[in-house]
Formats: C-alpha cells, structure tokens, sequence
C-alpha cells in the first residue's frame, strides 16, 4: 500500500487555519483521496490533550518558557507515534492544524528562546519525521488578533503582546521562503481568493506526487 | 542573608526515601536549620503535579519514553524556578525526594534513552542549577520492590520488569560513586543503621558548609 502525505497548515491566530482545513478536504476529495484524518496541536490523543490544557490554561502557576516547550514537544511525540505515523502507514493523508513549526515560530520567534535548544529539541525527539507540505498562511498580526478576539477570549499564549506576534510571524516566514516544501498563502486577501489559492496549492502537490 | 542548601534524597523504588527524610529533617534542627522545606518530583507545583499524575496514571493510550522525559523536565523546572531557587534564596534549606539523577538514572539507565540527549536536556533546561548534597539510598531491586508492593499498588513505572531496575540501580552507581556531592547510603542495613549513617552523611555536610 501507497504510504499517505501529511499536509500541515500554519499560521498566526485568526489567520483562518479552520476554514483552510475545509478547502484542504474539498479538494483531497476533488482528487480522488477520502481517506483523511485530521490533527490539531497542540494536542490529538488523550494525553496530548491534557498537555493542551496544561499550556493553553494553566493559571494556578506562572509557567516557564521551557515548561511550555517541552509540553508541546511531549504532546507532539505521543500525536506523531500514537496517531500521525501509523495513519500515514495504513495510506491515510492527515491534514494537521500546527506541527513543529508552530514551536519553532511561537517559541523560537515569540519568545525568543535558544536556536541551539530548539534545534536539538526537534532533531532529538522527533528524528526525520516532518510534514510533506506545508501551508503557511500569512497574515499582518493586528489584523489575525482582531479576528480571533471575535471569536471569544484568548488563551494564555494568544494574550501576549503584539512584539511576541511580529517576531513569530517574522520567524514564520523566514522558515517557509526558501522551503520547497512550503506554501505562503497571502491570508488578508477575500476568503474566495484565499480558498483558490489554498486549493491550487494543494492539487498542486497532489499531482506531484501522482507522478512519483 | 546565606543562602539555604538543597539536599536530594534518590533511589530505588522501596530504598526507605520517606524514612530518610525524616532524618534528615532531625539531624538539620539539632544542628539548629529549621527553616526546611520538602520537595517531591516528579511534582511540588499546581502544574507539576498534573504532570506528575499523567506520568505516573496515564493508561489512555502508550506513552512514550520521549514524553514521559520531557513531562518529567516540564515538572523540573517549574518546581526549580518557582519553588526551590525562591526558597534557597530566601535562606530556606530543601529537601527533595529525587531530582535530576532520577531521570539520568531511570529514563537513561531504565529505559536506555540516548546519554547525549539527556545531557542536552540537562545542560539546557537546568542550565548549572544542580543539588548541592545527594544521599542515595542504595538497595537490590527485588528487595526495595518487595517492600514497595507492601504499600500497595505500583504506578506505571514500578511496573517495569526487574531488568528496568537493576539497569537504573547501575547508572545510580555509576553516577553517584566518584561524586564528591553525593554519598552512598547501603539501604539494606536495618534501619536504626540507615538512618545513623544517614544523619552522620548530613551532619558532615553541615559541618563542612557552615566553615566554608
């Protein structure tokens, strides 16, 4: 059997990685692949998701930026053993909402911690592993913030300051130019544009790997 | 103000910690320290302690050896940060039931991780923080196992197989013998012994520190 390919959208809050993951569905099922499953980080098994709490809602302590990382790290492992490897081995795609570049922009970037660390870090816990394609999805982070304020109350990561924000995006698309496996979608653009692209992109890759 | 010190009690499953503890506690008042205060890891937080409920009674799914290491230095440096440096800042002395050694001892030794990424983990999480006495209760697994099933039920990891233990039992030795900070304690010996040659290690420690 034909392995499957991990697709994995990125970007800001409020960048409209939700509605991404519809266009990313549509149009696997366009091209003939139904035989998807969908992740979330951090988070998707049952501990995974306990660790999401921990980091996204613990208040009774402040938490150290490395507490933080190393959660996300021990959440991304059990998703990538437990669930992203063995789907991908039954010819499974999954669609993931963040992977690793998520820490690598929001910690790295936000929070400025050390290159070397996160380095040894990702290579360390996670080997080779990486996502086949990647769609960044772009967007200024006051325009993101504004988005995701109406959706409700930000978590203890969205509610850091706008400087945080500048410097993950910025990280973002330092690591995504020059990444052959990587997309930036233009994400201020009208949502019909930006499914467009998103879609191209995709059937794009599909067809790549057709001919392989 | 002198800043307190941190004595780590470590050992194997059943070597008498809690015993020990309390007398180191004895010998630190006669000795005139009373302001002392007592660490457990994995946990001595509000989210070290959730951390260490999901490392020892996670059973939803397989957890990894990765997260579990990585869950083990996310409850570490929350308690070194926000409890045990204030604390030895402040003048406090602590005692702790395991520290770092564990977790080269357990996840290196136990579980056989790779040496240089829990070196890299080390060094980056802790930085230089480290105990500035170790007593390590030294016992044969199968007799520090008898009597922890004697207490009842074992947690996931008291559940590995005796070759886990006398694998963590040797990197204990291994770690413990030419380290001038540590002292090894023979846990077999009964226990008016144990706990003399226990308060003898600790007096000598607080001798030699208070004419330093």
């Amino acid at each position: 059997m034909k392995t499957g390919k991990f697709i994995v959208i990125e970007g800001l809050e409020g960048a409209g990685k939700t509605t991404a993951h519809q266009s990313v569905v549509e149009v696997l099922k366009r091209e003939g692949i139904t035989d998807v499953i969908f992740t979330r980080e951090p988070g998707g098994t049952p501990l995974a998701e306990k660790l999401r709490h921990l980091i996204k809602h613990e208040n009774e302590e402040p938490v150290t930026d490395k507490a933080e990382l190393l959660m996300l790290y021990a959440a991304r492992i059990q998703l990538v053993e437990n669930i992203i490897k063995p789907a991908l081995a039954a010819g499974k795609w999954v669609v993931g909402d963040r992977h690793d570049l998520s820490s690598q922009a929001y910690q790295g970037g936000g929070r400025q911690m050390d290159k070397a660390f996160l380095a040894t870090l990702k290579t360390s816990v996670l080997d080779n592993f990486e996502p086949d394609f990647t769609l960044y999805l772009d967007i200024t982070p006051e325009i993101g913030l504004a988005r995701a304020r109406g959706r409700g109350a930000l978590d203890r990561i969205e509610q850091q300051n706008l400087d945080f924000f500048y410097r993950t995006r910025q990280r973002y698309l330092a690591l995504v130019e020059n990444n052959p496996k990587a997309v930036i979608i233009n994400a201020e653009q009208d949502i019909d544009k930006v499914r467009t692209d998103i879609q191209s992109a995709v059937k794009n890759f599909v067809e790549m790997n057709r001919n392989k």
